[in-house]
């Protein structure tokens, strides 16, 4: 067995299932992007039959991330793009449409193999569950040569059956065997076992790579994918900050930290470069607004917060006293002053292509600008600003209405007012006010007034970016439309009212909050008038059936 | 070895030492008869010797919560109050200061056993550590009946000399020996390994009840406790929400409910009623400003949320399919219209009385009166809501400054303008406009003008309370004093700059951050002001040097 751990990230597939997290197309090439740098061995980019919208995704990534840059040498390999799709022919074709134009693409299928799913939600026998995964992997591994196949709820299967599953699914071709604690109900020591069982029992297993993938019902999503890989496992999946429905997938940041920090101890590696972790989980933060609890292992903003703001007193000569990783390796830096007012667009663009960004000329000169609109009115503009502005500039999703001018008046005498003025997707500008419970009620009110699509605010949550009264807010907010499309959820395979994410960022924390109010509705219009969604949501209610 | 295990809270202890998590006195009791109601075992209720401020904290609760509710039996015991102490005679005679008036009080000690300690903070060798520990414990041992002694770093220290050290605390009269993860860098193995070692080779430890204490730096804080309690621990020290220094300490919420959603194969019970788990933590979260993330194990906003808005399409009959806890378990409750406008103060009162609530005629006047302000401007008020104003208006610290009146402009016109009118402690009303980068930053300014209370601004976030546009905003806010007070931390005997959190909530998110800004400028003030502190810090400083 080697001593390689491969990292793949489902952030974009199993992550982006969690409530509110929803990706624009952009948004999700710029996160596939950032985990190619960290390193990650494969990159779930989604699951492609869920609509023509997240095929077109998947491919986009494949074709964009999952080719070696033009001019380079075939040594730095593109990350493999994997593609979800339950077992049957419609997602596996659509998968590998999504998949295919990768330089190494993967297949993941996947049937539930746990009692309690076979008989709920499946309604098949052990017999038809083992023929339905020999056909599919075989169906697959004829597409591609990478395949993947999970046991379903493997945490709560029968360990004898889901040998033979296995045993069968080798057979008929599958190279990676991933087994998923899907309602994150086991612990250690459990879940150790069964990947040993499954090592010792499984015929031919010895030829494929094992893989582990948790959730973080009870805490101990971390801790089950180690038992895993100490018990054999060369695969885990993971996602950024742990995000993922209910409690979360496991943790990349903490995998990857563990291995690294006890190293001596697992004998492991991987091929992450550790120096990114801090500014992909604060990409996929902001992208989601999902934000990170500043008690969060690696990536919380505490985690490392004893290094500031510590008095020295002479006592604390070794700094390894109360510290196990310093914070240079996961990527946190104290430089925090990095532009000013009088930096130009060289600087400018110099740092944002240090910090990985790859931007157009065209997107480089809107970024500039706010930048520059920024900087005069904040002293310094650190790392973290730009990321926020570089999010609020760029990666926004097409902008149907756009804000033309907003004025608000509140305060303590009550009657908050605001007035909002909008330019259509007709070009036309107009102009509505409207009172409210605050300012940002009676903002979004009069949004409402103005472009007629109804729906639920779920959340709303404003942070600072940086340190300083002067600071450059950041609003995230999650709508959910009244009448609006739903989404099909791979695994539970039924439909979900879909969620809308949008972020804005100002030094105005009410025009950020408006501006993060029409990304998100902006969003939700785009996606109910695409009429093929519709039509393919049928299709697959009809495929269930069968 | 019986089969309970004692949940031992250092929320306002260990928790308390995040940055930011200041809480005034009239918080920590509220946090310490909640977790009186929920049911633990041993309140660590802070660090005595720190200062007068602390230990008249921990002698309230000790006086409030650890004494039986007068006409009541004995049958209802409170929670043990416990009280931390370096190993010297200072720190135990303050810490029995504080404790002695609970009906159960414990003295828990500690000294450093890893050689990095000993070498570097320490400069004690062994001898002098084993005798140091012999003494004090032996000491404390005198005054109280139960005292618990921790290795400080167990986790990286020989386990050969723990035994020894362990085995001298016993002799001299320690009752409980806890064993500390303190920088959260064992492996579960690792860790059941070292108590299974200190089970067979300690003597005297069969008389002694074991404890672990794990931090999360890896994520392997829950996993680690319980592989302590599987080698023979029975008692868990954690926090609400798993807040503490860094990544924090093991969550109570994740530990208690491994144990309780895998009962049969732990076969190990708490004492914990944990359907008030998810109120704790949002009382804990309110109070200190530290959010919980929406992937938090168990009481994170979406550890529920597949429960809601699922489009129940026959599929799904049996909840168990994606489900290991029911959220009714850990209080979710989805009867969330509660009081409306023309609720009545008696219906109030029982909401209150229900949610654990024991206010004062005057206290109830207080959130009766911004009660009906909310229910005017919402349709519906929640628990949540109420909570909130609660927390708002009722455990505020002492108001020097009161705001007055506040008026807003703002808007994409730029110059954001802010009017505060405040009222002084001399009672003089004063008011100041001031225009800034955003209206928050302009209202902080006219605030600093008016209150000469200089600061930096660490932290600034905003959620709405609830669903809908016209959720009720809340704002916490963490700042630091430029010349102010510094506070001791007991492990690393060092001072660190002290930090003050503010709460404020309000429908309008301008008023509510003014709200914020003001609670944790009135707390820095009061705490600066208070001479007693000074000279025990000094005290402090001269007692480390012997």
């Amino acid at each position: 067995m080697d001593n390689y751990v491969r990292i793949f990230d489902t952030t974009l597939r199993d992550g982006e299932q969690s409530p509110g997290a929803t990706m624009t197309s952009a948004e999700k090439l710029e996160v596939a992007r950032a985990l190619a740098r960290l390193g990650v061995d494969i990159i779930e980019a989604g699951f492609p039959a869920a609509s023509p919208d997240d095929l077109e995704a998947v491919r986009r990534i494949a074709i964009e991330v999952g080719t070696p840059p033009r001019g380079e040498t075939l040594t730095a390999r593109p990350p493999i793009i994997c593609g979800l799709a339950r077992a049957s022919k419609n997602d596996i074709d659509k998968a590998w449409e999504a998949v295919r134009h990768a330089a190494r693409p993967r297949l993941h299928t996947f049937l539930a193999t746990s009692e309690i799913h076979m008989q709920y939600k499946l309604k098949l026998d052990r017999e038809q569950v083992v023929d339905r995964v020999a056909e599919m992997v075989a169906y697959a591994r004829r597409l591609c040569e990478d395949v993947e196949f999970s046991p379903e709820d493997a945490g709560r299967s029968e360990p004898e059956f889901l040998y033979v599953v296995l045993r069968e699914a080798i057979k008929a071709g599958a190279t990676t065997l991933n087994i998923p604690d899907t309602v994150g109900y086991t612990t250690p020591d459990e879940f150790g076992a069964l990947i040993a069982g499954i090592v010792k029992n499984t015929p031919g297993i010895e030829n494929c790579i094992i893989s582990v993938h948790c959730h973080d019902d009870l805490g101990l999503a971390t801790a089950n994918t180690l038992a895993g890989i100490r018990a054999g496992a060369r695969q885990a999946e993971v996602t950024i900050n742990g995000i993922g429905e209910r409690a979360g997938n496991t943790a990349l940041e903490e995998v990857v930290m563990s291995l690294h920090t006890r190293r001596p101890m697992f004998n492991l590696t991987t091929g992450i470069d550790t120096t990114h972790l801090m500014r992909v989980s604060k990409l996929v933060s902001n992208y989601t607004g999902i934000p990170v609890q500043p008690n969060k292992a690696i990536v919380g903003a505490n985690a490392f917060a004893h290094e500031a703001g510590i008095h020295q007193d002479g006592m604390l000569k070794h700094n390894q006293t109360y510290e196990i990783m310093r914070p240079e390796t996961v990527g946190v830096t104290h430089s925090r002053l990095v532009l000013g007012k009088h930096s130009g667009r060289h600087a400018f663009k110099t740092r944002l292509s240090e910090m990985g960004y790859a931007l157009s000329e065209d997107e480089l000169d809107k970024a500039f600008a706010r930048f520059k609109n920024v900087a005069d009115k904040k002293k310094v503009v650190t790392d973290a600003d730009l990321e926020a502005l570089v999010a609020d500039e760029v990666y926004q999703p097409r902008e149907l209405y756009a804000l033309d001018g907003l004025q608000v008046v509140c305060g303590t005498m009550g009657m908050p007012t605001a007035t909002v003025r909008l330019r259509g997707p007709d070009g036309d500008v107009r102009t509505q006010a409207a009172v409210g419970t605050g300012p940002v009620d009676a903002a979004y009110k009069a949004i409402d007034g103005l472009v007629q699509a109804p729906n639920t605010l779920l959340e709303f949550a404003v942070h600072a970016v940086t340190e300083g009264i002067d600071a450059l807010g950041e609003v995230t907010v999650r709508i959910q439309g009244r009448n609006g499309k739903h989404t099909l959820d791979a695994q539970k395979e039924m439909e979900q009212p879909r969620t809308f994410g949008g972020h804005g960022a100002d030094t105005d924390i009410i025009v950020a909050s408006v501006k993060a109010y029409l990304a998100a509705v902006n969003k939700m219009i785009v996606a109910n008038s695409s009429a093929s969604e519709t039509e393919n949501a049928a299709e697959v209610g009809v495929m269930l059936v069968c």
